[in-house]
């Protein structure tokens, strides 16, 4: 079974990003999801590279053992977040060696307001392009007014983002059997 | 004197982009330049708000109680990286009273290779837009082939990089002046 | 009185981004405004600029004759529509001598849809800091939902987009004086 | 045999991007090469849809007819050209059902500074994302110094330069067969 690695670009406990991804992986049976713990991941710093942390190691096995990689993203200041482009900073690593390099990937921004992340899902995919990580690019998915998509237990409530995130998750299985 | 924070985007101890900073601060006496360590600021996660850890509060302390904004940065995946995105993330936070809001800026943007780092400057200008900081468009700083501009012990070697980041100094104490 | 040449970034008679643009102008009036067709501008060519066709003359006449630039704009295919485009090339030439370079500018991005041109608004930024021209930062103007703010006569409907272009036109004159 | 069409980036004759296409035109006998003139597409305008323009309709049917697109750029203003900006957009139409939609394409960039038009490579990228254009990632192309490259009769005089399109024309030819 397609195994697809979801970073969630957001730390908070009740993130619209891990529910919108959460939603999204029950309505999509037919890849096998990964949650990956991106705050555990530290800092890249170059001069670690030689002898590199435990946590890079195993968060860059975890990676490496996908087929495919999931990003749901908050925007934090117009971008992408700090912990989330360090988690992909680590996983583009060694150079030209890097577990990211080369796999199937799809970008899902989402946001409280009416824009729904574009700036992030924008800058991010200028990163994955140079991992040459082929992205599906239709159909694009900004999540506004996320704040309003899920009731107290995080199950979407909306039929128009649930027939979306539907459509979205089978587009990317097919994406990712395509560029296999 | 007018007080500059220095953020450098790289955590690597010979790094380029400090090493490009600290020449600059050579140059440029009219300023009073504090070196911000990015890597001792933990990830920004929304629910440590109420209680902050204390790396953020004496992070955003040092912001706060500058003049201005300096950003020496590496380009990592062809944008910013996630380290120095998260001190602004963090720094740019609680939401419409964060310290970096409204103070002027520059961009430095450093690489290895011929392209000087293009894509972080324009990635992060996007940010600091969002943040109100009037930002310096002219002169531009994208310093390429780093790697060849300096001697063993850190020290500029290249007189034309010299030359510009001391113009690159002086313009931007005026661009504080004019936009304090 | 400040004079403020406005370039609306579309050519349909009807267009959102016009009615957008006369409904700022009719609630700042303390801004002498100058619309500009750029459809009349012909396409940039170096090989044309040693003896330049009529109508960049005349373009880049009316544009430097001006204290500051408003873009209200379309976006096409999550940029810049082209013939926008074109007009920004014509009037930034000749090198280093063009008519924007330097003149403090707004940009208003509208869509049909809800993310309010956020691509067309932030490309267009990056072209105005390389011209050296110092562009409002906040408020950010992305006027989302265009087809449902006006009358069939043209006239704004919506209270809440009344009171943000009147905000928007008052914040645009205090950063011209502040940047002249 | 796979077509291509070239949209190149610049109106002027001696454009380095017009030769930098020419020749990999030559190092790339596998693929069927079409220089479309942008120059002569009129700019989009909604209202001229019903009735299109007859350059409109010339040019899309020529686009419609290749796979595939090639895109040879210069950068003007740190963004794509104002004149193939037009080109794209008038391509892209009507809504839904434009001739660019879904081919693949690949992107060279090129300037006469170092930077080799970063900024036009990558708000171009976010273009043809948003119409479904697969584009080739790697190898990116960013052609630099692009005035001291050719000889006066316009053939490539630097081995390196040849080299990599001869390289980038082949990964192109392989990426559109596999998303044919």
């Amino acid at each position: 079974m397609t195994k697809v690695v979801v970073l969630v670009g957001s730390l908070r406990k009740e993130s619209f990003s891990r529910k919108t991804a959460k939603a999204l992986v029950k309505l999509t049976p037919e890849l096998d999801f990964d949650f990956l713990d991106i705050g555990a991941v530290s800092y890249f710093n170059q001069d670690l590279e030689a002898n590199p942390p435990a946590d890079w190691v195993s968060f860059r096995e975890r990676v490496a053992a996908a087929d495919a990689v999931l990003f749901v993203t908050a925007e934090y200041n117009r971008s992408v977040p700090g912990v989330l482009k360090n988690a992909v900073d680590v996983a583009s690593r060694p150079y030209g060696k890097g577990a990211l390099l080369g796999k199937p990937a799809a970008i899902i921004s989402t946001s409280i307001g009416a824009i729904g992340g574009f700036g992030a899902n924008h800058h991010l995919r200028q990163s994955l392009a140079f991992l040459d990580m082929p992205t599906m690019e239709q159909p694009e998915a900004y999540i506004g007014h996320a704040g309003s998509l899920f009731d107290d237990d995080g199950n979407l409530t909306n039929d128009g983002t649930r027939d979306f995130l539907a459509k979205f998750g089978n587009a990317f299985a097919a994406f990712i059997r395509k560029n296999e």
